[in-house]
């Protein structure tokens, strides 16, 4: 294990705040607390290496839109707006690209069985007001000729784009140090708390972090902090992901959007990066904390990739990851302070489930708002921490 | 690069006899070279690391059978015949296990399209006299329970075995080194002659090694070395294999014999390790020396695996390799002395295709009669190197 990190560290050892997991919304929770000039320490044993590193990128809220989610649509959009100068700034602070593309997002039908499900999907769209374009079977492979033949239909959502994950992750680590934010590359075991408010984080190596603040962002693990009062452990489950890296090669297909589809009834994306590789997935699986890749995963993947861009058969299958999705009973993230007594300074920051990327600016914004005692912006009202245990009130007798 | 070896060179620098290619057929008559007293070096910049790394390592002449090669399937069944007494020596030689499992193969049918294949293998094989028995599905899961439940007949060829062919080529490098073998791990560059017959090898790197004779098994290279008479380089040619590893975990399949089966017209294996390993093979391309893995392949190969033995699914995709089969116009292999002048002690073996390894004990044995100067074995007889040059002639003007 890389050695924890000590330069920065504030005299006394008493940070303002401490975020618990650096994946991509601890990182980018930690840099803009850090911008508003707090000390700040970010404890996590592989930082960026979580669902964040597994993920596709995709910041793709009109293409994700699902009925019963509307609230959600609105974060998700606000927080698109927020990622160009995000982008920007972080490409800026970091000194180097992130691969953040803006050349949309075709959704195709790979055959008529799944131009139905296209079809109300686009209906849906419209209705919300999206800002999206049917375009027939020809159409879609004028404008993206490794789509297959068979394609029936698509939905063109040019304002759905994608950032590289993994650039993203090194280039957050990078920015939030450069702050001045200290990373302590090991597990947090417990939060530690004094009169009524948090007073600091316990590492698993015993050593002790004290904070005036603590930001809850540990993805699947959110849940596993000791320490915390009952309610006011988040109410996140891993939802696996399996997904494929197929490398760059002469005979790859030259794709421009991302394309995503659905096939059979099963859903399958397919995001080129500006070096070649094309990202394949993802599985979306209940299995606990089992981060196995499997067989049947690749060969599904494929299988459906296959049905929408031909191509990539001829590809490298580079890599398989797995990542544990932090799921929330509703698909929506936590955000904001906590909502039960006893735990005063704590943030909670979790349950982004498939959006992650795309929710991290509002996010962090939302975090830093917080822990400075301001308000968050209005699109995370909705989504604060205590609404699930408020629910569990409720049921109960 | 690893050094090349030395020690164990014949005073004066010259061999009886330099073998080109340490693959299985190289490897194996060198060791059984060596054992008639001979001074022997072989010549791979990679020993074992080329076709014989990528194979499965069936030895199974009797699910391999096809119409029009029954020449080749004495061959196969009298080395078949020789592998328990090749194994038992080798292991002893080698001090360690080569994964040698007399388990017998399953040759299932996946659905009724592909039941007419297998009913015309039965036939085949039964008029050929072999040792083979024709099983319902229920039989053939009560055999192996691991195999699909829509499977619906299948043939059992308890005859057919297989041996860890990685484990195999380790142990080889290890009994020729121990009988005296000096491997060179360097590339052979050109053939050498001196008044009408073969005086030695020529390295890449520019050394020469001095030989009275030469045995040219380099596989799908062996028409690319320097210095032959045009109508004595072997006509063999790249024939591109992708097979798959799976690892071993608690939910994969505990599967006893090999698995074979035709699925809509694509065959495919799955054959079990000792160590819970499970091979999944393999593609057959004509793609000249392109060796690239390709997600493709992957994807055919998953799907028809998962046709004949579903619980691979639950496995973990641990490598993809390909190897170069070295093909013969007619896919027999090329064994015996070279077939034209001026190559006086210039010994062929390659062009094994699919059987290099079920082939190995009795092509050693031949080529190490060959260079004593005895007669191959009989069933060697239809298999000289020179058949193909006499085919052409005959075709000339």
């Amino acid at each position: 294990m890389t050695p924890v990190t000590t330069s920065g560290a504030p005299a006394g050892g008493r940070y303002d705040v401490v975020v618990v997991g650096g994946g991509v919304i601890g990182l980018a929770a930690a840099w803009r607390v850090a911008a508003r000039g707090m000390t700040v320490a970010v404890v996590d044993p592989e930082p960026g290496r979580g669902a964040s590193w597994a993920a596709a990128g995709m910041l793709a809220p009109v293409s994700e839109v699902h009925h019963g989610e509307e609230p959600l649509l609105a974060l998700a959009l606000a927080s698109a707006r927020r990622w160009p100068a995000f982008a920007a700034e972080l490409t800026e602070a970091a000194g180097r690209p992130i691969g953040y593309r803006t050349t949309g997002t075709l959704v195709v039908a790979a055959d008529d069985g799944d131009r139905a499900w296209t079809e109300e999907l686009y209906g849906f769209q419209r209705e919300l007001g999206l800002e999206v374009q049917w375009l027939t079977g020809r159409s879609a492979r004028r404008r993206e000729p490794s789509i297959a033949p068979g394609v029936r239909a698509a939905i063109w959502a040019p304002g759905d784009h994608q950032v590289d994950n993994r650039l993203l992750v090194g280039a957050l680590l990078d920015a939030a140090t450069g702050a001045g934010v200290v990373v302590h590359r090991e597990r947090a075991a417990a939060l530690e708390r004094a009169g009524g408010a948090v007073s600091g984080v316990r590492l698993a190596g015993g050593a002790h972090l004290g904070a005036a603040a603590v930001v809850l962002a540990a993805g699947s693990w959110s849940g596993q902090l000791e320490g915390l009062p009952p309610g006011a452990l988040p109410a996140v489950r891993p939802v696996k992901g399996q997904i494929l890296r197929l490398l760059p090669s002469e005979r790859a297909p030259v794709l421009t959007p991302t394309v995503r589809g659905m096939v059979h009834g099963s859903s399958v994306y397919v995001v080129p990066r500006d070096d070649g590789t094309v990202v394949v997935g993802a599985t979306v699986e209940e299995r606990g904390f089992d981060a196995t890749a499997t067989a049947g995963a690749v060969y599904e993947l494929l299988r459906d990739a296959h049905r929408v861009v031909p191509g990539i058969t001829e590809m490298v299958l580079g890599e398989v990851a797995t990542g544990l999705r932090p799921g929330s009973p509703d698909n929506a993230p936590m955000v904001g302070r906590a909502s039960v007594r006893g735990v005063e300074g704590l943030v909670v920051a979790t349950g982004h489930y498939r959006q992650g990327i795309l929710l991290a600016p509002l996010t962090a914004q939302a975090v830093a708002a917080v822990v400075c005692g301001e308000e968050p912006p209005d699109e995370m009202a909705p989504f604060g921490p205590g609404r699930f245990t408020t629910m569990a009130a409720r049921a109960g007798p």
